[in-house]
């Protein structure tokens, strides 16, 4: 007779093995399946990505296809072409009906897809709420025909298994086709298909990209460029931010015979020189084989790593957006709002965490048609992928959150939280390896170094948003100035001519003296022919100017660009030219053109626009030139303003006795009627 | 000569298995390994988590102890030692170094481990951070060694290594001990060990729980409850919310010979007269195989299964906190702060969402020494677990966040976020399965049902504020005209009388003509020898009054409670009681009092006090009897109250003509000298 199980023995009976299917299936909130409308997104998401990763590896324009369709109450279809390299008969198993199994999981490089989960994923919640199998067709250009096959996932093995199989002749050399019936709900507006597919538009411009909704609307989101973006490279482990644990894998898994060719071929950023200074402090020798290298010796060696200054990672593992098509994308997802101010794209240096390169990118817009009064809009992109989900968890959210936008000129209560104004942030973080906080990858997990450099980018093109609010306030307040000036005082002079009866007195001068300031006025163009900003300069002081007008352009839209009058100088590299206007007397005006080509993106804020030889609190419409222009003036401008000065001082006062600030404080009495 | 692979085949080449261990080790932030003070926490809880799930299964009292110590730099030992049942030899390898291994993934009841991976986790995240092995001990009652185990997890292949064995005599009977080194910091306060023990303390109270800090200070939460809570039973998976796919592994997986077998005997809630339903309307004949069942079929089983009604779901495999401890453990974390209102804690019947039973509790504190400007705090619970991170992505935040609090009294800029106020709210979530956010279990995923109960829920408690905050404003204003009339009115007299050379009045009845209320005056007091509640009640009125006094106290006090003078009638099961009190004269005053034992959990706010008798407006510090009390009056009240307000008629007016408004508004005046 054998004894009753023990306590110990009952319980380690139940112990069993979970497959990673039979988890995610139990789990599928985790990998964003857990309600018919994200369900839908997350199933286009992962295929489109898939998609637009296997036809840029393949160095093809990306063409993807994403059908819709109604199949009963509350099931679609899903069905995602591609016009991609198409995959061999004997992967299609695995790549579709398979958690964990991919290429981009060990390949040390920017994707889309990192984790071998995202379409068997898809296909596993088809499945799970329909019952039904994952339909594949898929070609290879050397193969006459096209595979077709019926998947479906043995969860608890996490395994393949084909239910059908036929043969195709597809009208297409090469591609994939994947087409899935899900539990599902289509709702159009925000994280929607069309929403998501929206903004994978806007930062691949390279892609074309064709939604067909249930209710047969065809959306089309046309190729804006025909240009692939360079294939990012795969890279090697960076040892800044590597673990112990991981150090030891690579000493162990290396097949270089000693230490010194490991650290100098194997590792990323370790210069001889630095593998000199690595091996000096760890005391080890450089001819040591990498596994002898245990224990306390690995702490030793990760510790001199660390320590030592390595080169930064290479960015050609990387594959950030780019200023223009962050601005570009930005001007597209605006559409009709068309914001006042776009500030110059910020691109962070690539850096390092974990071993992984990665870097970040911001763009800002701000004021004109944006609703001045709700949170600030936030888009999330990581690795070229728009976050539609999660926004509250994110790191990026968070920067932004923590960052005091009210010193920027922003209303933010308490100095914290996502601030309220006309604005729109979008923040692009690229990497070898995105931290996500779940599998569903909506949300980038906090991190202390990716913070940094979103909280960086954030701040730099926050300074450039404050310095244009500072410039819109002054200028309003000195337009309203002019305005009531220019409209009240031809009112008092017309009255007070009327009583003493005699005729209105010609009033430019008085204006001039009292408004005392020089007006720089550039307007954009946009016509069939080119893109012009003319710009007028008005002295509107009473005394004569001789002034030098400095501008900078984006360097990438300056090589474009035409100017009239040409300049007495430029730097293109920096995008800068410069003029020395010819001498204003009071109420002179004179007039300068710079043109763009009719496809050029430029934009009147992206100009910024300097004086010199007049005092910043008498110019409306330019700046002071800054301290870090070190260009050489082609004549003095010093001595030629002091001469004009002298000049005019000779001259006289233009006009008798005049109180302005009564004519100034009656002005606007009387506007009060 | 082989020709060059084509692109298709080189991209095959690439493709690879991915191995959870290897997946994890990448995305560890997944798992909550993060941040070095995260990373400790998260070793904390999966080790606490198991030692108390571990006791409780094997019927012991969890006896726990935390040892966190320092090991160089950036390291910390932690060692989490328990009484449990001990595990088998052959077992510890995989539970300890292995992912996706356990035995509550497939028992369908609650407990705090469902995953198979938090403690495996720790050691991945110790190996890799430290290449330190994790260090085990662990006795089965019926052996007479521990077993000592040193392990680390072989990544590639999600597979435990034994990297060295011993056996040890140890001083206890059964248990096991998990050491780990790894890179991690200490902080207390915030999202610390330690304000995770406590959390778990407040809602485990049979728990014994020792925590050693780096510093050597050793905190005790001990055990205030001998008495363990019933172990969760296992439950079958219920048709609610079970989806297609589930019902055909459940078919096919069966033993039973017929589908109306396994209707009535693999599913929870199907009745033999659910089960008749089913077969009509399905068209489906109850002695068919189950695994017959294919395809359209399967759909117009589940269809029929969804339509019909069903038992809900047993309670006995859900734990739920309940009132009383929800009260202690709100009372235990507040400490000093003495909320002045405790509502009601509100305990949801069990529902289901995807064939797991869910049921949802809320406690909510007002008042007293609570902080009154910042946010409310948010106690967050799953399974009896406190959540500490990801307090934005959690389900139970938004359902916060999307209720009205300012129609119960809270404040809240524009009616949605986390509302202001002193205020905290406790929500616990309790499921055989949680759905989390992500593997870290620290947010529980966005979902209609859960969002539809944790709604419900606070709609029920944030009632009892609502009311509460209402007679509260109407008190006090009563009291502040009260305490101006007791102030001023005799000030007034002594200044008139000087002035009239006549000795001072005596103004009782003056007052009470002005005031015109009724006093119910009820205060805590609690002694070493009982709790007392004595209660008075004065006759501020100028008239006589026969009221009837009644109070409601929780059920499961009342039984405990003691009454001076007995009262008149009781309903024990609803926790009521009445007394009709002694006629009393204007200015008249009598007593009661309430007595609870000293063990009493009870407060002020528990008990409610009503009268009748008497016009709602001229009552302080009671409430008029709901419409809801049915209870037969032992005399008739409105006579009585007739009877004595026709005796006061007859007697007359106390005093002579007094302007109440001009007395009270000179008070005012006065009162501001």
């Amino acid at each position: 007779m054998t004894p009753p199980p023990t306590l110990a023995q009952q319980l380690a009976a139940k112990q069993r093995e979970i497959s990673v299917a039979e988890f995610f299936e139990r789990n599928r909130q985790i990998l964003g399946f857990d309600n018919p409308q994200r369900s839908l997104l997350t199933t286009v998401k992962e295929a489109v990505d898939n998609a637009v990763d296997s036809a840029e590896e393949a160095r093809v324009l990306p063409d993807v296809l994403v059908e819709i369709s109604k199949e009963g109450d509350d099931r679609l279809r899903v069905a995602v072409t591609d016009n991609g390299p198409g995959i061999l008969r004997k992967e299609i198993p695995n790549i579709f009906a398979r958690l964990l199994y991919g290429s981009r999981f060990h390949s040390n490089r920017q994707a889309r897809g990192q984790q071998g989960i995202g379409i068997s994923a898809a296909v596993l919640y088809a499945n799970l709420t329909t019952a039904r199998p994952a339909h594949i067709v898929s070609k290879v250009e050397e193969e006459e025909a096209a595979h077709v096959l019926d998947l479906v996932i043995d969860t608890q093995k996490n395994q393949p298994r084909v239910v059908a199989e036929d043969l195709l002749l597809w009208d297409r050399p090469h591609g994939t086709r994947v087409e899935v019936v899900l539990k599902a709900r289509y709702v159009r507006g925000r994280q929607s298909p069309y929403e998501y597919l929206r903004g994978t538009a806007i930062v691949n411009p390279h892609a074309r990209l064709v939604l067909v909704e249930p209710d047969g609307t065809r959306v089309t989101f046309e190729r804006a460029s025909q240009e692939l973006p360079p294939l990012a490279k795969e890279t090697l482990p960076h040892p800044y931010g590597l673990e112990l644990g991981e150090l030891g894998y690579l000493l162990k898994g290396t097949r270089r015979p000693t230490l010194g060719e490991f650290l100098s071929k194997d590792l990323a950023g370790v210069s001889s020189r630095a593998t000199r200074e690595v091996f000096e402090r760890s005391g080890i020798r450089p001819t040591r084989p990498p596994s002898s290298i245990q224990g306390e010796e690995q702490e030793r060696l990760l510790a001199a790593l660390h320590e030592v200054p390595l080169v930064a990672p290479a960015a050609d593992c990387l594959s950030p957006i780019g200023a223009t098509l962050i601005k570009r994308g930005l001007r597209n997802v605006l559409g009709d709002l068309r914001p006042e101010f776009y500030a110059p794209p910020v691109s962070r240096p690539p850096k390092v965490r974990g071993g992984f390169p990665f870097m970040v990118e911001v763009g800002l817009v701000y004021g004109g048609g944006l609703p001045p009064d709700p949170p600030i809009q936030i888009l999330r992109f990581a690795n070229r992928v728009p976050l539609l989900f999660q926004q509250g968890a994110c790191a990026i959210t968070t920067a932004i959150a923590h960052l005091d936008w009210r010193r920027y000129g922003l209303e933010q209560k308490g100095g914290a939280g996502v601030p309220s104004g006309p604005a729109v942030v979008l923040v692009h973080v690229a990497s070898t390896k995105i931290p996500f906080t779940s599998e569903a990858k909506e949300a980038i997990a906090e991190d202390a170094e990716i913070d940094k450099e979103v909280t960086l980018a954030l701040q730099a093109a926050a300074r450039h948003l404050r310095a244009h609010i500072s410039r819109m306030s002054r200028r309003e307040f000195a337009s309203d100035k002019f305005e009531i000036i220019q409209r009240i005082l031809p009112k008092l002079a017309e009255k007070t001519s009327h009583l003493v009866g005699k005729p209105a007195p010609d009033l430019t001068p008085v204006i001039t003296r009292i408004m005392d300031i020089v007006h720089v006025d550039s307007k954009l163009v946009r016509t069939d022919a080119a893109v012009r900003l003319p710009v007028e300069v008005t002295n509107y002081t009473p005394r004569a100017r001789v002034l030098e007008l400095f501008v900078e352009i984006p360097p990438d839209e300056f090589a474009a660009a035409t100017f009239d009058p040409a300049p007495e100088g430029t730097e293109p590299a920096l995008g800068r030219a410069w003029w020395t206007l010819p001498k204003l007397a009071p109420s002179g005006r004179t007039q300068l053109e710079v043109r763009f080509p009719a496809k050029s993106d430029v934009d009147a804020g992206d100009l910024d626009w300097y004086v010199v030889g007049i005092d910043e609190s008498h110019v409306l419409g330019a700046d002071p030139l800054p301290g870090d222009w070190d260009v050489r003036l082609p004549r003095t401008i010093v001595e030629a303003a002091e001469a004009a000065e002298a000049e005019s001082a000779a001259a006289g006062p233009d006009e008798g006795e005049v109180d302005y600030d009564a004519a100034e404080s009656s002005a606007s009495a009387s506007d009060e009627e």
